[in-house]
C-alpha cells in the first residue's frame, strides 16, 4: 500500500476491472444510518411540525425499488441518536438517492447523522418481505426486520487474529458458534466493511427478547476468541417501529 | 459472531425465541439518562421560562405505571450534564414513552442528552417506595433513591478477566467484597449492559456520606481485582432532589 | 463491585452510615469549575454587555458563607476555557447553590463549562484569608489564592502503582518529594477524587514564578515514580485576577 | 528535535535552503478536503438556495490553472461529511486561493471542513486529463478521477516498522504488493504527509468495483506487514460526481 | 505530588520564591494561538464584514511593546483552524492583553480557538526583526518569521525516555541531530511546556521549502530516538502572511 507508485496505473488496468474470483456473486450493500433531530426543531409551531411530519412520513413510505429500508427508534436508549434507517440494496447509489430526498425535506433541515456505517454482504442474503416474488429462496435468506429488537455495532478484530493459522481461527470460531447456537432466539448476521469504512464488520442481531442477547454476549466473553476483539463499540439497541411512531416520539 | 451467515435465519428460529435457562425470571430494565439544558434557554423571558418550568414539573410528577423514575442533580459537579433521570421498568418501551413526553415539552426544545446508559438486572431487584403493596419482599429488594448521593459509572473489565478460571475470579471478588463490607453505609448495586450498550456494567452506589464512597474506592485500588478494570469512567456524582428544586438550580 | 447483589440493601445498613474510621475529621470539598463565554455574547449591544457585567460582578462579590471562592483567568492561555472558579467548602451543596446563581444571571445564558473537577481533602486544609478568626491554625493550613499563578490538573496513576508494596511506594514518593523540596517557591497541594469524578486526584500548584514550576515538572520526569503516571492532562495554567478584570478580558 | 537550540539559525542557513538531494524533482502537493453542509442551510428559501447553488457551481467550474480539482460525494455513506475536493497542484498556495473563493461564496457561510489531509508526492505523478498537452508522459503518470469510486484514508505505521532493516521491510512489502497485483482493477497511489499533517501517508484507491477493494483489504489483513499498521482510519468511501449532482443531493 | 500535604505551605515559603538555579536568565514565553472563524460571520452584509476587517487589521498592526506577534494562515490546509498568532514575550500577561483586544473586536464575536499551546524558552532566544537595537546579539538569536513555512506541533516523549541514563539519551540525540544537520534549510527551535500545558514541548520548524521538512521528518523515523515519541500530533502546516491577506482568504 504505502510503497505503491503511480506506474500501477498502466494500460493493463485501464479497462474494466477483472475480478480474481469466479463468476460474479450478487452482493448487497448495507447502510446503518443513524439520525438525530436538532432539539431546535421542537421550538417550531405545531403547524410547522405537523407539515414536516406528514412530508417525512410520505417520503419514507415511498417505495425505493430494489432497496429494503427499515426504521428503528433509539429514542430514550442512546444519547447520541434518535432513529436508524437500516438500508439494503444492490447499489450504494440507492443510499445516496434516498439521502438526497431526506436532505430536501423540511425535517432534513434539522437532522444530523451522528453515525453511519457502510458494509457489504458476501452474497445476497437479505430479501424483502413485501416483495411478492420471494418464495423458495426465502429459506436460505434473511428477511430483515422481523423482530422487535435490533442490536448493531461496528466490529474490529486485533491484527493478531489475522495472523493465526486458519485452522486455529476455525477452532476458535467453533467455540464461539457453539455458544451462539444455545440462543436460537437470537438471529445474527454479519456484514463486511474492510476498506469501505472505519470498522471491519458491522454486526446486527435481531431478537424478540432483549435479555437473551444480553445473556449471549455475556457468555461469549468467556470464549477464547473474545480476546481478539479490538473494538466492538458503539453498541446500538434499536426498537423496530414505523416512521409515524418514531416521529411521534421525537416531537 | 463475525462468521455468522444468513442461514442462521431458518424456520427453526422463526417462532418465539426459547430461552436456554429455566423458568423466566422477572428482570428489570434500567436507564440512567443524563440531561443538559442549552444555555440559550436562559435567555428567554421570565414568563416563558416559568411556563416551561411548570409544564415540566407537572409532566415529571405524573405517575408512570410500572416505572420507577428518580431525579438527581449534577449541576455544579459535572461539566457535561445538569440532571439525571434514573429509570427502572419491566419494559424498555416505558423509557421511550417518557422520553416522548419530554421531547414534546417546551423544555424539550432545549434539552440534550450527553450521556445515557441502558442496562438490565439479573432479576427484579428494585421496588417502588410509593407502591402501597410492597412489604415482605422489601427486605430482599432495593428501594432506590433513599440516600442523598448517587454515584454512577459505566464499567468494562479487561478481556483477561473473563479468561481466568471461575474459582480465581471468585477469589479476587472475595477480596473485593471484603473491603466493600467495611463500608456498610455504601449501598452498591450492579446492572448488566453486555451487548445493549457500550459498557459491560452500569454500577450505582448510594450513600449519605460522600466521603465514605471516596474512601471505599481508594481502598479498592489496592485489591488485585482492580488491575482487571479496563474502563470505569465517566463517573457521575449525583445529588437526589425533586425536579422542582433541580429546575430552580438550572434557570 | 460487579458482583454486588441487591441484598446488600438490608435493614442493617438502613440507618445512618457508620464510618469505619475513628472520630470524624472535618474534610473539605473542592471544585475547579472552568467556564467559557460563548463568542455570541460579544455580538450583543454595549449596554447589554455592561448590564451583564455589573450583575455578574455583584453576584460574584457576594459572600458565600463557609465557602472560599477564588477566580482565575485562563484567557489567552487555554483554548477551551476562559476562567476558573476554585471553590472550597464543607458541603457540595454550596457549589450547587452558587452554580444556581450563575445560571440565573444574564451572563449565565452564554456560559458553558468545558471542564469541572470535584475532589475532597483528607482533612480541612484550606482556610479563608478574609475570615477574621483564623490565627493559630493558619500555620498548618493553606490560605489558597496567595500566589499569582495556579496550575491545576487531574491525575490518574497506573493500577500497577497500587499493587506495589507500601514501603516501595513510600520509597518512590521520597524521591519525588526530595525534588519538590528543591523548589520551595512552589506550593503544592493534593485533593482526592476517587469515585467522585473521572480522575483519582486533582493537583493544584501555586507559585509566583511560572518558570519554577516548569523546571520542577521537567526534573520530576526523571524520577522513577513518574512511570506510574497514567494520565496528567489537561493541564491548566491560571492567573489569579478579580472577576472585574477577568470580564474586562472577555468582552 | 527536542534538544535543538536557537544557534541552529546561523548565517550559514540564512540564504536559500539547499536540498541534500540531487537535481530537484517536480513534486506535487495533494489535498483531500472534506466538506459538510450545515443543515441550517436547508431551511433557507428555495430562491436563496438556488442562487447559492448557481454561484457555487460556477465557482467550481472555473479553471484553476495548474491545479487538478476533482469532486466526490460522500452523502449517505459517511456521517461526518458530504463531499470531497481532491486537489493536486505544484503549490500549496493554490489550495489557499481556491479555499478563499469558497469562503467568499454564499454556500461558504454554511460549509464546515470536518476533515482535510495534506500530502506530497515523491515526484509529479498526476496529470490532468483535460490538459491538451499530456501525451507520452501519460503512460507513467496517473490521470486521477477516472474511476467511479475513490477510497481515501490517512495511514500511520508503528515506529517498530521504521526500525526494521530495509531488506526486511522490502520483504514484507513484497508480500503486500503480491496481493495487490491480484486485484488489477484497483488502482492504488500513495502520498506522503510526514511532518505536514497528523498522518504519515494519505492513501487513495480508485476502482469501478467497490467489492474488489473490500476483498483486497480483507486479504491484506493476513499479510505480515499488516501488523505494523498503527492507524488507518477514518476511511472514506467516495463516489465521483460533478458538483452539480453533488449539490442536488445536498439540498 | 499526590502525597503532598498542606503543611508544605509554611512560613518558610511565604516570601518571594527563591530559584534553586544561579543568576536569573531571561526566558521568553511563547504562545501558538490558533483561531477559527465561525462560518456564520460570512453571512453578514458586505459592509459589516468590511468594518470588522478594518478594525481587526488595525488592532493587529498596533505595536505590542515587548511582544513579537507573527501571523500565519492555515486556511485550506488544516480543517480545524484558519490562522495562527505566534506570540513571544517576557510575560504571559501580554498574551492576555492582546487576547482581550481581540475579544472586544467585531471579529472577536465570531472567532473560536480550537487550539492554543503555551511554552517557555530555556533562555531568551527570539529577537524582534523590527527592533532597531538588535545587532550583535542577532547572531545567536532567532529572528522568527523569516521563512514562508512554519510547522508546529506539541510533543510528548514516553516516560521510558526520561529513565534512560543521560549518556544514552545524548547518544540517541546525537543520531537525531546528525540527520537534522543534513537539512540546513530547515531551522528548528524547541520550547518547553512541562506543567504549563498538556504537552512537554512545542516544536516549531521554519523553512522555505515544504518538501525539505517532509524529507527530514521521514528520515528521522528511522532513528532510534524515534521510538521514544509518545505523541507528536496535531501537526500544523502554516504559511506566513500579513493579517490583511489572511482575512482576504477567510471572507
Amino acid at each position: 500500500m504505502s510503497e505503491a507508485v503511480s506506474t500501477h496505473a498502466g494500460p493493463a488496468t485501464a479497462g474494466r476491472p477483472q475480478s480474481t474470483q469466479g463468476p460474479q456473486i450478487q452482493r448487497q450493500f448495507v447502510n446503518f444510518a443513524f439520525y438525530k433531530l436538532d432539539p431546535e426543531f421542537r421550538r417550531l409551531s405545531a403547524e410547522e411540525k405537523q407539515r414536516a411530519r406528514e412530508e417525512f412520513i410520505s417520503l419514507h413510505s415511498q417505495a425505493h425499488p430494489g432497496m429494503i429500508c427499515l426504521s428503528y427508534s433509539t429514542a430514550g436508549l442512546r444519547p447520541d441518536c434518535d432513529f436508524l434507517l437500516w438500508r439494503i440494496s444492490l447499489s450504494a447509489d440507492d443510499f445516496q438517492a434516498q439521502t438526497a430526498r431526506i436532505n430536501k425535506s423540511r425535517l432534513g433541515g434539522f437532522l444530523t447523522t451522528p453515525w453511519s456505517f457502510v458494509s457489504m454482504t458476501k452474497r445476497s442474503m437479505y430479501i424483502d418481505k413485501v416483495d411478492p416474488f420471494h418464495t423458495a429462496e426465502s429459506r436460505t435468506h434473511i428477511i430483515p426486520g422481523k423482530r422487535k429488537f435490533l442490536f448493531v455495532y461496528p466490529f474490529v478484530k486485533t491484527r493478531e487474529w489475522y495472523l493465526l493459522p486458519l485452522e486455529r481461527r476455525q477452532e476458535l470460531m467453533d467455540g464461539h458458534i457453539k455458544i451462539g447456537n444455545e440462543f436460537p432466539s437470537v438471529k445474527l448476521n454479519t456484514t463486511y466493511s474492510f476498506g469501505l469504512d472505519d470498522q471491519e464488520f458491522v454486526v446486527a442481531f435481531e431478537t424478540e427478547e432483549l435479555r437473551d442477547f444480553l445473556d449471549l454476549v455475556m457468555k461469549l466473553r468467556e470464549t477464547e476468541s473474545s480476546k481478539y476483539t479490538h473494538r466492538d463499540t458503539p453498541i446500538f439497541t434499536c426498537i423496530q417501529l414505523p416512521m409515524q411512531k418514531i416521529l411521534d416520539q421525537l416531537f
